[in-house]
């Protein structure tokens, strides 16, 4: 596509069968053009490859779009607020959207997205649809990937967490107090991040030379209920874990939940791991010994870097993953029946960050 | 000011020693003027209190703007998703900004704002500093704040819920089930709503008889943290609570975590309250009986009413409260030594919903 970048509007004019300065008007994503008109100039720049030069349409938008499939999730504010942070630092406004995974609400968004202009867009964890990505491409707008699902991105800038290592630090914990059975929730299976959390449980227990008990490894989508519903299954093996790892926090707290309506005891009991680190599991009762997720962070990096690109900077590394780290809280112990003072694992393997 | 708004541009030009144009540059908020010259020229237009043409400004910015103090709760986000959906639906985006208490951080985003224009701003729980408040005005653009922390509004709609009644209703399930030693831990003394659900709290005691003991209000900020430190401080008193109503979950949260240090169980020894029903409170262990705040709808409302002002349509009401209902579950129940069924209240006085 690259070496049609030279064809000119006017060939564009003609082929479309609209004037030259129409054919600018829907270059510079103006509003008053008809949408058919619109569609049939879009059609030939799009099947000619044609490239807007970036300063003819986007130098003074002064603004970034971060787009999510849904604002359901308390980690959304914190990725968030990473953005807004470097954003507002850099004068540049942050345009918050959810699309819902729905194409007629990405294709709403991409008009309003068109009209004003923007200097870039984020996507977190979208399964970013191949049209909505080609868009893009052609209208010349930087894009940053934020925990990518799995799709292949095309080019686009991804940044991540070290999921798989991530992973493997929190189950060599666990079994480093002494736990040999070790439940395992899933996240979505579609969504790379969940694979490599898994694949990570399951190199830390052959590392260790335990088997892999499929029964012990349980689906889950991230959200509280998966937990809850994953946990009691977990629970209800006739040989149940002694501890439970679950992919995300909110999980997690779910699993709490399980364990507490059967009026056991988290940690006393049944030793529970999270993933993700939200502020609030600090809190929960017991505090929650997870794999932290610099959320904000990634953020941060989201936008410096969707900015740069704005500026037509070079991107060193198309692909960055942020190291996890383990925390651990209250919510892990050695196996019920064991001395706890002796199997404590030293407190060097606790965290994860440092590799 | 209104009676002044005939003023021409003329005028203005003249006595700020520049030219029409230059006046029409400041006016649409166009960047090509220097400081010096727009500061000279919008000190002028505010001395005759001159009244932007809104068409002139704003016709096409397919922007709202959503402008929180801090961006480090998990309530933002309920927000910012009942926002986003009636903007997205409207096909305006919503610019997502954080001004963190700091003036300099306030005139930052009112120039980023200013230079790509919106059709209206939503404040959440901001104390809105008059300069600013009274450029907005003077720009025209409609402003409509969510949760307002108590200094006047000077006309602009506000969206809040029924704090008071919420405070009354939880106070007076508490009662019902048999406590009578309540403690309360406040939120900050600044926000009306921190006094509002203050005041609810004591008018249920007063209403059922009971003494009010200043040694069972404490000071807390809406965070983990204090509820923690105030829940420590109120069941270390010789005479303790055996009911804890903190004006917030998160407080709620830290209340939690200090009964639970304590070797005590929530609801069984100390019940707990708080105010919000945030999504994850569903899954606190257990789960938190809390004051709901129809977080989401409230952004909704804000959102409708600001896209309406935007048309210049007229609003019927100034100051909006929505309902706010108590939720039952499973942190609350008789004081200890109480038989359970005999004292529970009737299930209809646990909905504040209908009020």
């Amino acid at each position: 596509m690259d070496d049609n970048r030279r064809v000119t509007i006017a060939v564009i004019a003609r082929e479309a069968g609209v004037s030259v300065p129409t054919v600018s008007r829907v270059i510079n994503g103006r509003s008053d053009v008809s949408p058919q008109t619109r569609e049939r100039v879009e059609e030939v720049l799009n099947r000619h490859g044609y490239q807007r030069r970036p300063t003819a349409v986007r130098s003074t938008s002064g603004l970034i779009d971060l787009v999510f499939n849904d604002l359901d999730s308390p980690w959304a504010v914190e990725i968030i607020r990473g953005v807004e942070d470097v954003a507002h630092a850099a004068d540049v406004g942050t345009v918050v959207s959810a699309i819902h995974r729905k194409t007629s609400s990405a294709k709403q968004w991409l008009n309003n997205m068109r009209a004003r202009t923007t200097e870039g867009v984020i996507f977190v964890t979208s399964v970013l649809e191949p049209p909505l990505q080609a868009e893009l491409r052609r209208l010349n707008i930087p894009v940053v990937i934020v925990d990518p699902a799995g799709l292949p991105t095309q080019g686009a800038p991804t940044i991540g967490a070290a999921n798989w290592t991530g992973s493997l630090r929190a189950t060599e914990y666990l079994i480093g107090l002494g736990h040999r059975r070790i439940g395992f929730i899933a996240g979505p299976a579609q969504l790379l991040c969940s694979r490599a959390r898994l694949d990570g449980y399951r190199a830390a227990l052959e590392a260790a030379g335990l088997p892999i008990d499929d029964d012990l490894i349980r689906p889950g989508n991230f959200y509280h209920e998966a937990g809850f519903t994953s946990g009691n299954d977990l629970l209800d093996l006739p040989d149940p874990p002694t501890a439970i790892f679950a992919s995300s926090d909110q999980m997690a707290l779910g699993v709490y939940e399980s364990i507490r309506r059967r009026g056991l005891r988290v940690a006393d009991d049944v030793s529970v791991v999270g993933f993700d680190d939200l502020p609030e599991v600090r809190w929960s009762s017991p505090p929650l010994t997870t794999v932290r997720q610099p959320l904000a962070e990634m953020g941060l990096l989201a936008a410096r870097t969707v900015l740069r690109l704005a500026r037509r900077e070079k991107i060193e590394s198309p692909r960055v993953e942020l190291a996890t780290e383990l925390v651990v809280r209250d919510s892990t112990a050695p196996p019920p029946g064991t001395a706890r003072s002796s199997t404590a694992p030293a407190a060097g393997t606790t965290s994860g960050g440092h590799l």
